[in-house]
């Protein structure tokens, strides 16, 4: 069975780095959802750690907080 | 409907960096597979774009090709 999406340390890693850079940006959740075109519950749940993003959600989350990709997997 | 993974360009760079890794080490696509526990036709299909991958899958290709998971990500 796979794990779950929170017993992988690059979730937390991308949580938190988003989480971080919403924040520094003054966006809510659900402005950071409209930003990237996913629904307003998405960020809430990847915050959390209950989303196995997929390389096509890193992309959008990217370009919606104005950083590189491989910034959201980098851990500080 | 969600774009095709084909028409995501991170998909794309993803891709060339796992090929590129892999080629580098010698590796097989299928030793690959076995590396990061995933099956034997993945790699396949993840280097011809096919497969819109997971922060999961790309820690455990991070960790099998030994390299930090954002190097996977960055565009050459």
């Amino acid at each position: 069975m796979a794990r779950k999406p929170k017993e992988t340390p690059l979730v937390e890693v991308f949580a938190q780095n988003v989480r971080r850079l919403r924040m520094e940006r003054g966006l809510s959740q659900e402005a950071l959802a409209e930003l990237a075109g996913v629904h307003r519950t998405y960020i809430g749940m990847l915050e959390r750690c209950e989303k196995n993003v997929t390389i096509y959600n890193i992309e959008r989350l990217a370009a919606a907080l104005g950083v590189a990709p491989p910034v959201l997997l980098t851990s500080r």
